[in-house]
């Protein structure tokens, strides 16, 4: 039996269903763009249910099918004709005096950034407990593979496939030169502090203030046991969509 | 008469001093780093005297001068064996309902930055009053050349030899994959406009915050009447200063 | 008198027409794209004649006229309603043991670049006879403003303002990871030297090669006497371009 | 026991030990750098024997021992007190009328380059059989983790840790400027055909040409089944290797 959640998000946009362990639902089927999949997966916290994403407008990364594509694939998804992908999601901590005083999973990324009096951040970064380097920079991304197309691709990162088991570090116009993006073992616990936080240094979850950040606290971030989970349908590729999404079909070449 | 404000500098860090036009100063000499000279130039704001600049730590973009070469330099400052070169300064001022609000020159750059909530910037940038794009980004910066070295720099844009008569217009993280650091002519009268300002979307010049941005604000930034001017010692060579700051002397070669 | 040689450039794409001093020609009308009037500016060489390009396919950058504007235009151009704006073109000499042995005008851009057996390259670059660095790269682009969004562009190098006296250095794979594009003075007189030469290290003017450099060859670059001339019809815009030529328009955001 | 090759690489510099599966050799010292290590790959082929790798100048990505710590570290080495770490290698492979006409095994990476007359590539990329995108470049490079640090970095790509499962596609000077550096799951064969080659269009793996590429080759890069095998000695930490090879320590900040 499938059972859709798809009406409740489509009529009220209000995200407002609650899921749990005892839920009977085996796909949500989301109408929207990539936010959309995105606050549902946010919705779904540490009950995550497959998810198939239809796009109201624009092709998306994670919305890649199209109303008149889901009337077609629609009879052989009952059907079972289909694959559910698990994908890297993140979980990020703010802990303080060694208690978490805040958590939320990340699909996409989770971000150091500050506000005013805007100073160069100093952030020390260690993995597995080590340190690994500090950065200088105005803020710093550490994004799953899904969110490589998102946010960290604008401050410079790479693409990465998504089966990878990767995180992606990237630094908002870092002050040291040679800073390039570092793609990281999943499996690594990354721990950042911010030497000198000022009064507005957040960490983002996904574009969203998770917390403010104190002297002291660290930001831990490592691999959720819980997966997002997306239905790969027939005709879906990630290469097409970045064809479509950022023009590699050509368009937009350069003469010479 | 040469009269020096080093002192003063020196003594207090304060900055104190108030420049006026009936200043019979003939030169100052700033003993510190670039930072210290960032500040004189805004303290002597409309007032500019030609500046000589000590680096007392690491060498500087600006304090190209040590302590050692200032003494062997210092009797032909005196007879006057030296070139005062001007440096193309900045006039940023926030427009409301058509009025000036507030104002400042910047000798590196001014840059439109958000907190919190941390929402895309969608900043429309007019030049000559006719709208040319709109950038959707973390920021934008707008420098000199003599501001090229700095935050512009870090976030991706060109170094601009200090002779240009050009503004750079660098934008972080920017969410259009094709923009690219745009040099434009000095004599362009650049205007940027915050769609939706958030609660704290500034207008920084030179590193400090001139004021927030409310919709329906202008930022005008244009050529300021005053240039910064500094005296132009033998032996000072921007080449050398990137190759010592930036390591352009190979140090960091890569294996191949 | 307006005489077109359009209808040659159009019959035979030879480029054949000899330009000199002797010629009564008021007005180039190139049909073809951005390659076309590239082409045309090196078929001119010293006797540059003012130029209005019609694209006949995409918009390009230099080719910025649909035929349709063409006949829109036409006639305010027969009346002399136009301006005609000189743009800054490139002498590039290979210089060995003082002497000239070949030289071009470039309108792009200069560029060394090696083939086989593909090894770094060490290239000294003098600004105004000063060594001012050495690049170790895959290769180097000295672009003009009109250049800029060419292959500079997709090497790194920021956009130019064609208004603006300027050079844009731009190294291709630098192992120095430091550098970035240095936008220089287009009154400097730049060399290049290339410390070991593979036998097919070529120095390229404007896509095309003028020739294979020997250990001790200098390459020199600097300001033309002669400008590109080209008319300035209503309506052109270079931002325009930029929004459309490269999507700044908007349509390959990312989503957040 | 154990059998060192190091005096005869150290000796001759002439590589010429022919390894096989008769060997007895337990260990591979490489005295050199990074380059000798490359080198002593390659000279291995699919007969990899595990590698301790001292630096005789400065410290290397793989050559990360001094001498003076090697003297510290051999005894524990002799005692087995090490870990030998496998690191991922690309065979890759000429395919011409379905043939394989060379190979070669990469340790760093594999690119495909292009010399005289310099026209752009067009690089067609065929991801696991299927036309995944096509490049439009002078150059791409497929880098291993390694290799990442290498060719691929100066190109622009992201430094990826050595424990991933990767392949990174950086493709040199794109025309199409959405283009980003892709990183690949190292279980996807990679072919790449250039539409139109020319005289001089080769296949280099590891710096060194494989092969020139006729119309309808295709080069196919895959996991090699023959991991590069180095001894992981205490103290030894790829982000020291980092702030040390390329400033990450902070010398080289910019002022703001």
């Amino acid at each position: 039996v499938i059972a859709t959640s798809a009406e409740i998000v489509a009529e009220d946009f209000s995200f407002a269903y609650e899921f749990s362990d005892q839920d009977e639902v085996d796909l949500v089927i989301v109408l929207g763009g990539d936010g959309s999949i995105l606050q549902s997966a946010r919705q779904m916290g540490a009950h995550q249910v497959p998810v198939l994403g239809i796009n109201c407008g624009h092709l998306g990364f994670l919305a890649a099918l199209s109303p008149e594509d889901f009337l077609d694939v629609w009879p052989r998804v009952c059907e079972g004709d289909f694959r559910i992908v698990d994908h890297l999601m993140l979980q990020v901590q703010i802990v303080r005096a060694d208690a978490v005083v805040a958590e939320q999973l990340a699909l996409n990324e989770a971000a150091v950034l500050s506000g005013p009096p805007f100073h160069i951040l100093d952030i020390d970064y260690y993995a597995d407990g080590e340190l690994a380097t500090q950065y200088r920079c105005d803020g710093l991304i550490v994004a799953t593979p899904v969110g490589s197309t998102a946010h960290s691709l604008s401050a410079g990162g790479p693409i990465v496939r998504r089966q990878l088991q990767a995180m992606i570090l990237s630094p908002i116009s870092p002050h040291t030169l040679t800073y390039r993006p570092v793609v990281e073992s999943a499996d690594t616990v990354v721990e950042l502090a911010v030497t000198e936080p000022q009064p507005t240094t957040c960490i983002l979850v996904d574009g969203r203030v998770l917390g403010t950040l104190l002297s002291g606290d660290r930001v831990r971030i490592q691999r959720s046991p819980t997966s997002f989970r997306m239905l790969r349908v027939p005709g879906q590729n990630d290469y097409r969509t970045l064809r479509e999404k950022l023009g590699w079909s050509g368009s937009l070449n350069l003469r010479r």
